[in-house]
């Protein structure tokens, strides 16, 4: 491998959980560990204490994926997934949000949320409370969900919408929020002029009255200004559209990748399309999935994975991989992805976007389905040998951070902050503190949309409107 | 008025506090009040203050009404909701009920969400979220919303539903929410088998597989059973439809009125739509709307009335009642509310909903459109006048409990809590304490739907699908 000297990057690397709201999230039979918290995941003490450790721990944000529907088709049934809870039993995490704000004080919150199924209004309602009650501490991560059951439970036809058109409706469900977020209440809006009885002024609060290919939206929105007014967007793109989307609107891209060329190759794609974009290289943050098993000693690392690796279950890990329609046990182990590929169909889509090397088989997808195989960013061991890799990964990956998946609950996120953190810090990679602020200022050091991002357009919009409208 | 003797009632009034995430809400001008903190909605400590005064007063829930467009139509324009922070700038309820969650033990948290816009598989998931997370505490009150601007923001094009129209979709909007709550987890699908390696038992989760007129929802539910399954379900209908809807769907009804005549019919025609739908009397609480301003002494509650008084704003009142796009300014101040009805239209159908008495001229309602006039049910005394008159309504008018404006955050229900409700305790007319367990055992006695609430059948149908399933 070729290794590029790294364009000019942030001192200080952003840290963020991985989690779900759910009993396993991409660490399949987990939840049998006697020391794991995580079938407690209906509790909300569980959350508020996740999210103090997480806290404690320093780390940016925690940040939920989320799944909406059932990922059959391994086996052609919801049998593996329900089993293993694989996803499902689930939780909708936007509703553990301000729980968790009322624990905390710093640390960000984030949330995924789909563009394909619910009116922008209300998500965009949603975020702007979230980001009152939180005082500005609110990400949205975007998906556009590419899942067959979540079709079939928000009544979307098979075929109603193909995977880059899912695309176009997110570029639209994205302005109708922007406007919202941006353009109906210009700033001094809110008066709250007790003597002489005016809390809004009318004449700075604008309808939007949006009216587009998928959705028609008047306004005002009904929401005054919050303190980031758009929440920090997360996106994780992966295809060569999703990419794109990510590009123009993300603030904070997330890659993954099943090989190490494959990691360089998407942290490359994400900057070229954040400049093409018209975007700066430091108005977003590019970090990578990874799991980080730290602990006092190597030794006792290792054995940490080693009682992980034992309880693992490669049926979770199939599962998961057939999750969008593609069923491995389908093919002979010895048929390679390329030959899945050229099938085409949704399984395939899927297939092709875990980028395994040339030429690999069925049964080396199979045999490899273990504890964190998809991504080679997995490190295990004492402070100084984790946080050598981390270097060592920032500097040959071009990465501005990473977001952590959590094992065990709360050991993962416990040991990053007693061990990893603390070493990061003392090498001036990770800040050691909070310095306050909203979540937008802690991760970007900027309050508002930088004016390069697309948003950005719409708050100009509203000033100019104003400054028209009263001059 | 003929007083017919009321029929044998629970002995324990159930007491709630009516709020909305608002700066204002039916209480129009009394944000300005130095000492009330309402203008801080937007701030989480405000919110979580709130359930803590409210659990420490003894209510068995804080309840939040909520709208999703502005109210426009007086005077044309928003220009009044907005000054007077009528309803508008507010922020979404849902979000703010596990902060609450979090500081309370006891409190049941009931939140207003329509029917008409959103997804029911999304909100079926967000309401047993919910039930997790407070631990069964969560109520849902129903509406089915009319009002334009909600409709224009949620791309519900002008004549899409009618009136009634929205009573059917909400009907089908329940089954789908009761099939999903009730039907698709069997209540020992969850197994949690560490050793046997079996979180779900696939054969006891169940798809829906709901084709209807409005909704395609497959399924299954994405949460485990939650301790209520379905919420807690509030409603108060106020139409023919409306009625019935309530007589079919409501654990607890609440009811307004004009005159005392008309709540005293809106009460009877509630008992009569329950027993249309074949439930039994204690199936359902049948609450009031009211006012409670209590003191140390009459003449303090009197001067508290008077500062509310001073301050409270007729555009506001007036604003509100033309809610629905009925502009009472073009019509002449000699206009009798039967002209106005017999034009017909949502104005007029709203309009009618008032039951004003009969004769009654637009002067008269504008004159009238003072603090709580909608309603008679204002008391104003020290705590022995105010149980006095708490005795004499729930027996005249066979009422089962009170919906509690708040007027003054925090005034109104800690006074509640230190004077009304021990005098109530000691008269044998309130609990006096929490006894545990979820909101509808603290409402209804009972942990989950009766057996005679169309919900159930749901339930009774997976238990049946299970036996043959295994037989």
């Amino acid at each position: 491998m070729t290794t590029t000297p790294p364009a000019k990057r942030r001192t200080h690397l952003s840290f963020n959980v991985l989690d779900m709201a759910a009993v396993s999230h991409n660490n399949y039979g987990l939840w049998r560990l006697p020391s794991n918290r995580k079938p407690h995941y209906t509790d909300l003490s569980y959350w508020i204490d996740h999210a103090r450790a997480a806290e404690r721990a320093l780390f940016d944000s925690v940040f939920f994926a989320d799944l909406i529907g059932v990922a059959a088709g391994y086996g052609g049934s919801n049998d593996v997934a329900l089993r293993e809870a694989m996803h499902v039993p689930n939780i909708d995490p936007v509703m553990i949000l301000s729980a968790m704000a009322a624990a905390t004080r710093h640390i960000g919150l984030g949330a995924t949320v789909s563009t394909t199924y619910e009116p922008p209004f209300a998500h965009a309602r949603r975020f702007s409370t979230l980001d009152h009650l939180t005082g500005g501490r609110v990400a949205w991560n975007i998906v556009t969900t590419y899942l067959p059951n979540a079709d079939e439970n928000y009544g979307v036809l098979p075929g109603q919408y193909a995977h880059d058109e899912r695309y176009d409706l997110a570029d639209e469900f994205m302005q109708v929020c922007y406007r919202l977020w941006e353009e109906s209440w210009e700033e001094n809006a809110v008066m709250r002029d007790r003597v002489n009885h005016i809390y809004t002024d009318p004449a700075r609060v604008h309808r939007i009255d949006h009216q587009g290919r998928y959705f028609s939206c008047a306004g005002p929105h009904l929401c005054e200004p919050s303190p980031q007014r758009t929440p920090v967007i997360f996106q994780a793109g992966s295809s060569g559209r999703g990419k794109s989307f990510a590009g123009q609107h993300a603030e904070v891209i997330f890659v993954g990748g099943r090989t190490w060329e494959a990691v360089k190759a998407n942290v490359a794609d994400a900057r070229a399309a954040v400049a093409a974009a018209g975007r700066r290289r430091e108005d977003v943050r590019v970090i990578s999935d990874s799991g980080f098993i730290v602990a006092r000693t190597d030794a006792e690392a290792r054995a940490r994975l080693a009682s992980y690796q034992e309880l693992s279950s490669a049926d979770g890990y199939l599962a998961h991989q057939s999750g969008a329609g593609l069923d491995l046990t389908r093919f002979s182990r010895e048929t390679t992805q390329e030959e899945i590929i050229s099938l085409g169909g949704p399984g395939a889509a899927h297939m092709s976007r875990y980028n395994y090397p040339a030429g690999t088989t069925v049964g080396e997808i199979m045999d490899r389905a273990l504890l964190l195989d998809r991504n080679p960013f997995l490190s295990v061991g004492c402070a100084e040998r984790v946080a050598d890799q981390v270097e060592e990964w920032v500097e040959t990956y071009d990465l501005d951070g990473f977001l952590c998946r959590q094992l065990e609950t709360d050991a993962t996120i416990r040991d990053i902050g007693d061990f990893l953190i603390p070493e990061l810090a003392r090498r001036g990679l990770h800040r050691g503190a909070y310095h306050g602020g909203t979540l937008r200022e802690q991760i970007l050091g900027t309050p508002r949309l930088a004016d390069t991002h697309p948003g950005s357009r719409y708050r100009m919009k509203a000033s100019n409107l104003a400054g028209e409208t009263r001059a």
